[in-house]
């Protein structure tokens, strides 16, 4: 099911300490909704983390705080989609992360007459739909929400979702919107200890990740429809590498988007697609987000697929 | 006031676009906190980003979500601290980190009378002391908040706040918890663009970043009483590193702690002592935190030298 070299690559991981756990939860859901006939989406979200030091102070990190991985899989339970999300520990959650106001801020104690705790008046209004639809999904089962921190984790937790998702056949979609590091420093090759800032000048040395993009579309969800990201700074590159991506992984799209406009504009791009989703400033200010018209247009795109 | 190449280090920093509504915002609570003659604290807290590209995707960072800063906070405020918390964006706030558990687990709306929101009764009796606290030290202005995420902004601010604080002498205490980078990549040999995975194998070369430890000490706050922390990961070195840094900086107090056990136990170095704060193991299991006779013996040794 995976090549030599990738196998090797995957024993030297460091797994975390309650990795069997997640597993497990990954496949009780998936069982779950696959018995069900449920369609399933598959969200990775937020950045990957690449330890400097063995005993780790150090790291490198990707900027994503999750906001699009959170706010797509809202729009994909409302889909009727079980969600399975795959997330940087601390990173956005779905729901959770609309109530950008300090919440204690809104909250108030009263002893008059046994200890209640309310929510103030003006702020009933915008919390009261995020508590009844955070509770309308997790309560009937259809979120399943499980972390990761370092890339490590991260490939691990990858392979195992796509192991107990490959039963979906085409009825599953992968939305991988995480920022996955493209380097990383090989576990041998690290110092045990914090580096010394006594020692002067730091030079480092990364070595390439694995695509793992490959072994996903060809070996571990071959029917599965696969969605990667490309995050581009550079505008005159995007969509070239948006298309060799396509190229070279054969999966079924890529969504191509900018870091400075990624919340108004997002291209899909497949094999015989190019397409624009976008908000115009007004609709911005409104509140829309652009999550709403691209997730309404991939659940068609994937319903076509099912035939 | 500041060394010449200290000053243009500075100058070549990158500010945020609010740092001057944040400075004022420092400047004003350090006034009122002055008439009214209260002792003050400087706490930072949380790490800082360094970016590898100047449209930044990738970053290195430093392990620490906040907690000892969040934390000490709090204890500050107890013993009648006004507290400047300058804290790295998204880590830990006081008493807001204490909602540990997904507060929308524990919200309940009810459409039968009106909409409210209210909290579940068995969470009732551990978040209620939260959210008293909360209101009683916002709402009293004795908390001032503001965030940084670069190591740019951390300094810039870390400078602003000194200069706020010098005016206090004695009576101001600083406790600099925050993780700061040793190193750092010069604005102008950043990237400007994210780097390319297709380029091969990714070599970085980071400068020292300058100890300002020293011209904090020596000029911007010098009757301050100031603590600073070392944090390691060998127990063979943490003392002596701690001890270097007092005789090279010489400033009142090194708080030294190891990755592994520093909610469990902390030593205080100054020229005339060091000391060891610690939890036994069933004071841990029964929530007690090490920043409350920290904190305590702290401010202890504060007041003695207010005579």
């Amino acid at each position: 099911m995976t090549s030599p070299s990738l196998s090797s690559f995957f024993e030297e991981l460091t797994a975390p300490e309650n990795f069997q756990s997640k597993k497990q939860q990954l496949d009780d859901f998936s069982t779950k909704h696959l018995e069900q006939k449920n369609r399933i989406v598959l969200i990775t979200s937020g950045g990957t983390t690449v330890p400097l030091e063995s005993k780790t102070v150090r790291f490198i990190d990707n900027f994503s705080i999750g906001r699009r991985g959170a706010t797509s899989a809202e729009y994909f339970l409302k889909q009727g989609y079980a969600v399975l999300y795959l997330y940087r520990h601390r990173s956005l959650q779905p729901f959770h992360h609309r109530l950008d106001k300090n919440i204690l801020d809104v909250l108030t104690v009263d002893s008059t007459n046994g200890t209640t705790i309310s929510v103030q008046t003006p702020f009933l209004e915008s919390l009261a739909p995020i508590v009844q639809q955070y509770h309308r999904y997790h309560d009937s089962g259809m979120l399943c929400q499980v972390d990761f921190t370092t890339l490590d984790e991260y490939l691990l937790l990858l392979r195992a979702a796509c192991n107990a998702l490959s039963w979906f056949g085409r009825s599953a979609l992968l939305y991988l919107a995480a920022a996955v590091s493209d380097f990383y420093i090989p576990a041998a090759q690290l110092p045990e200890h914090k580096i010394q800032s006594s020692n002067g000048k730091l030079q480092l040395s990364l070595e390439m990740t694995p695509k793992l993009l490959k072994p996903l579309v060809k070996d571990w969800v071959p029917n599965a429809f696969t969605v990667s990201f490309k995050l581009e700074t550079d505008p005159k590159i995007m969509i070239s590498k948006a298309k060799g991506a396509l190229e070279t992984y054969k999966h079924q799209m890529v969504i191509a988007n900018l870091l400075h406009t990624r919340r108004k504009e997002v291209v899909m791009i497949s094999s015989d697609l190019e397409e624009k989703v976008s908000l115009t400033d007004e609709e911005l200010d409104a509140g829309k987000e652009i999550e709403e018209p691209l997730i309404a247009r991939l659940v068609d795109i994937h319903a076509a697929t099912l035939g």
